[in-house]
């Protein structure tokens, strides 16, 4: 690492108010300004092309006067920062962070002189800055009210959106120009939105060729930030989360925002590779990360999503957690987490080499969990009649196979920070090593929301937690992530965007889905979007109640999801008697790995396709999986990112001829061929298809 | 325990709309009648006089018909009770539960036949009611909107009020008629008051000699109710405190609303002696309860209110709980809670026989833990460095003095709710058996308030956590007590009105306080009044901070709260060097129980004067305690209490001649008397002044 620092003392000079700077490879440019009336404003340059417009800085404090405008510059930092590290897991295998920073200090003449330092770091793929609050005698508590933070676009760029959901982020996305972007039309699911108003991370595209993300890092003790758009104007500004009284954050200082976060490149692919984010974040406090395993997993899960099985255990509609005799109740005859069926999965993951057993609906609650905004609705410890802990623990155990626990707190979050720590020590005295969280519902504390400040608090506050007992976490229904998965690598995934699982029981997501979501939602950190469904017409499972209802992909694109969309933590999402039917196909979910040495973006284009390919650590195997949207096209892929003059067996699921995602999703072909790293590859993606492939060394 | 019950199923006779019961001793007539659109309606007599003229009964609910109109009677059950219990401590050995119940099954035809009951419990002392929702088809999940329960009294009767604050009943009374109830000038300490909005338990008294005293009994799972004076009616109608979105209550069927009280007497001393509030509680789940100790106390707490010390350690003023370096701070050399000063106190309490030391200001956070609606503020388990808690533990021990726990939570009950079973372990590690709680501050989950549903449930939860621990709990600034004592027997006393503590840093308490809250807040429970000052003019000790202040009443009348104002729980609150100054006064203080085998409320008139007797708990003594309020006056006692033929000595604590609460407060004489049951005792009161006496029998 080397560090350059040039600090430019600027008291006592002639007053400066603006700071230009260039990024390592002056790809980008930033300009920082103070207005006449003392505002900050910041401007960014991808060469000649203009990424963001002169945009306004500050922050609006509650009961205090603002800190946006009234400044003068005090002091100006530039610093030059480059150095490599090691994720415990990831993409690849180091990452490079390599930036030039800008730090600001301005004071408030007309407020006691108080201080607010704007700190830019300027990547060649992206800017990060964020608001700093020193330790200084006119500030100490302050509620923040609002940011005022923009993003002044230079045109009416297309954008890839979803609405501005306080509560939930699981959308379709909208391609629209930013003058068009209007929700008002959408069906929400807890919308508290303006039809103006998007979620981060946002990806743009300009006319003149610029791919350009808006999103954030390091989201810690502060609301997300969403974003107005002006369709006029087409500037962004930040709208954050509120509170259950309408206010933002509650800080003390020394404090600092999360970084706001502009990627940008005049390749799509470029967007998908960027690490800003990640750099952007703390490292890991975690010195012994051993027990931290990325993994694949089965689980009792899908068959409630298709209507074979169900989470409760009775079909009693009125139960109280305290003083229900659950042995007493009436089974339902169809409940999936029983000990027979578990046995099942924990056979088929030991069968099939996958590390874990996700259980839903072990516990008691299940009756009447949702819809209620109702406190004491699980415990987290009581298991249904018919799920033997003990007994499974030993079996598992036996096979080698780990069960993963699920905590639904049906957003009861108050009841589930009562009752964690005792159902962390019920887990580890189980044998379980991570746990899948979620927050379906509305949030208690009522009036706050999923993406405020208070859950913030707690997601971040769980990922600790988990690590302080060796627990890997995966959050469903939590705000989306910003990168944190650096700093709690046992923070696996999370869902926060709109699963897989909505192919059972909504509309779907479009076959154009899948590669928007490595452009939008992934930007932030692994999704557990849980691929893998080979019964792609789920009539087949339950006609009467999945009437209609089908992945809206080809099963080649269900595996070729286990490269494009990265996770450590990779669910193989299917009944095991779907798997068993195709195990030819399986074989490449029991292959493809969950950690990588390095990843190459091969083609991109958000809304329309994805080919990646990744090493596996520490081996020289690659995978590849390659997705289009709705429609078919051929995708021509060079392999020189092969070991030169090594041969390699590529096995290759593909779509077979004639396949389609609506009417012919299940035909599949698996090809063996020899390649090297001068082979041309040549795959032809169905209609909401794909292919995934894999390449092993060859021995000559 | 005898019961009769008269079954009245009026299905299929003609129409019943209304029904007329009596209290056992024909006492007093509820009248329950259905008005001609289906409102439910009740009207109490006593005697020929009208407690509460015709008033509507129902519950609003949210999104679903309201419970208050359009019913029919399904059923009438009437029933008689009556039996006899033992509380585990209180004022008398053994209660009787007397009554008349009336139990009205109500349904709605137009809304599902939804069912409703009302059910109403006559006493001779008074009447009892509450809505029982049961289970039923068409009712499930609902949330209260607002309770329309309505008192309309007959004329404009003296009330004793205080503002109807969500989130504080700190205030000194207001003595005016109904028609002049106005907070509007009153100074709030966190008041969110409609002006004609009061506190239950309200007082009043009728120009035709009867008083008056409306409440509710068994708080659960519920908000509490405020009253909405109209002054033009001198109807009162039922006030909801609401949560973050507005909300009253979330329930679930079966449920039912805590009771709603009137206690009636043409004798204001019958007021003070009823026992309709513990007999509408729910009997204790503890079987044993040997562990749950009345006692007396002392702590490391006045000479914090008095400017002689701090609770915080360190003078910084901007802390963070996680991060602090506590033994880098610089201490400020005045923090109470030094283990020099501790042990100070357990020698106190060990040389005069009190139980316990209380200890504020051990735990790390008190720097900054007031007003700045922060979140980690203490975590109730790191002393700071100057508190050594084994050693002290062990000290304590050799003394044969418990330490007093104090969890003041700064109202950031999430917070606490995450750390309590935590707190809980520590003080069973180290020995503590009781803790006194405090919630100063507005409330986080934020948004929610002191008296809404959330906290009630709160508070409840930690009553029944501590009994779970066995530990014994006080709390501060929670809701006025309701009966729950009866209950929970290990709560042994909140604070919840406007404690002895105000004559410290503000216009004090009024000399009549005293002679007002056992007729208001110490209806629903016992009171952590802090009582036995000696010390009365606080310019002593720090004459700067002090200016002025002072405790408004006499040093004699101290000594008398002991006795008028009841509770298992008392602290000695002044300094040991107070003490130590007046050992023969502080010698009542030694000797007055705090549990008691009966109870005789002599003399009592609300705003002005009250005289009670009591017998100690199991043995043939007697204490007395007399007080007035700004006015001298005498007092004739008649001893008749006193077992026939037995000698006793009194002791008695008497103000001097010459004494004044403002003037000469701490002038107090000790004289020893002879006396039997026929003696008449003359006390003279000074102006804000009292008397103390004990009554031991002599062996003759």
């Amino acid at each position: 690492m080397y560090k350059l620092l040039f600090l430019l003392v600027v008291a006592g000079l002639p007053q400066a108010h603006a700071q230009t700077v260039h990024s390592p490879s002056n790809k980008l440019t930033l300009n920082f300004r103070l207005s006449a009336a003392g505002e900050p404003t910041y401007q960014l340059q991808y060469g000649t092309k203009t990424v963001v417009k002169p945009s306004r800085l500050g922050v609006l404090l509650q009961g205090q006067p603002s800190l946006d405008a009234g400044f003068t510059i005090a002091q100006i930092d530039s610093s030059r920062h480059d150095d490599t590290w090691q994720p415990v897991w990831g993409e690849v295998k180091s990452i490079r962070n390599h930036y030039q920073e800008l730090a600001v200090t301005l004071t408030q003449a007309a407020s006691q002189g108080r201080r607010l330092v704007l700190r830019f770091r300027l990547y060649d793929d992206g800017l990060g800055f964020r608001y700093e609050f020193p330790e200084q005698p006119g500030l100490t508590y302050f509620t923040v009210q609002n940011e005022r933070t923009e993003f002044n676009l230079p045109a009416d760029h297309q954008a890839f959106w979803i609405p501005g959901d306080y509560d939930s982020n699981e959308y379709t996305y909208s391609t629209t120009r930013l003058s068009a972007v209007n929700s008002a039309n959408i069906e929400a699911i807890q919308l508290k939105s303006a039809p103006q108003r998007v979620q981060t991370p946002l990806m743009l595209k300009s006319d003149d060729g610029l791919y350009v993300n808006i999103h954030e890092a390091a989201l810690v003790n502060y609301p997300a930030m969403m974003l107005n758009v002006n369709p006029q104007t087409f500037g962004l500004s930040s709208q954050l989360v509120p509170d259950a009284v309408g206010n933002k954050a509650y800080l003390q200082t020394p404090e600092h925002t999360p970084w706001r976060t502009i990627v940008v490149s005049d390749k799509a692919a470029d967007v998908l590779a960027s690490k800003l984010i990640l750099n952007l974040n703390e490292p890991t406090k975690l010195t012994e990360t051993s027990w931290i395993k990325p993994q694949k997993f089965v689980g009792v899960w899908w068959e409630m999503h298709v209507n074979k099985a169900s989470w409760n255990y009775s079909d009693a509609s009125n139960i109280k957690l305290a003083g229900t005799d659950w042995n007493a109740l009436k089974p339902n005859g169809h409940h999936g987490a029983n000990t027979a069926n578990v046995k099942r999965y924990i056979d088929f993951a030991a069968k099939y080499g996958l590390q874990s057993v996700l259980v839903e609906g072990w516990n008691v609650g299940w009756e009447d969990w949702f819809g209620n905004w109702k406190e004491e609705v699980f415990d987290f410890v009581t298991p249904y009649p018919d799920f033997a802990v003990a007994e499974l623990q030993q079996y598992a155990a036996a096979k080698g196979v780990k069960l993963m626990m699920h905590h639904e707190t049906s957003s009861s979050v108050t009841n589930y920070e009562r009752r964690q720590d005792e159902a962390y020590r019920f887990m580890k005295a189980h044998d379980y090593e991570s746990v899948k969280t979620g927050y379906v519902g509305r949030i208690i504390p009522r009036g706050e929301h999923h993406d405020g400040q208070w859950m913030v608090n707690h997601y971040n506050r769980t990922a600790q937690k988990t690590a302080e007992s060796r627990l890997m976490v995966d959050m469903h229904e939590a705000v989306r992530p910003t990168g944190l998965h650096r700093t709690y690598p046992n923070w696996l995934a999370s869902e926060a965007a709109r699963g897989n699982e909505f192919n059972a029981w909504s509309s779907g997501n479009p076959p154009e889905h899948e590669t928007i979501l490595p452009f939008t939602r992934l930007m932030g950190g692994p999704m557990d979007y849980t691929p893998g469904i080979f019964q792609i017409k789920l009539e087949d499972w339950n006609p009467e109640r999945n009437k209609g209802k089908q992945v809206h992909t080809t099963l080649a694109k269900q595996l070729a999801l286990y490269v494009t969309m990265y996770s450590p933590l990779q669910m193989a999402a299917d009944l095991p008697e779907a798997y068993e039917k195709h195990l030819d196909a399986f074989r490449f979910i029991q292959d493809v790995p969950v950690d990588w040495d390095d990843t190459r973006i091969l083609l991109a284009e958000p809304g329309d396709y994805i080919t990646t390919a990744r090493k596996a650590k520490g081996k020289d195997e690659w995978y590849l999986g390659s997705i289009t949207d709705e429609n078919a096209r051929p995708q021509t892929v060079k392999l020189d990112f092969l070991t030169p003059g090594q041969l390699y067996e590529a096995i290759i699921y593909a779509d077979a001829k004639g396949a389609s995602w609506d009417k012919n999703p299940m035909a599949y072909q698996i090809r063996k061929q020899k390649v090297t790293s001068k082979s041309v590859l040549k795959l032809q993606l169905a209609a909401g298809g794909g292919a995934a492939v894999s390449f092993k060394p060859e021995n000559r």
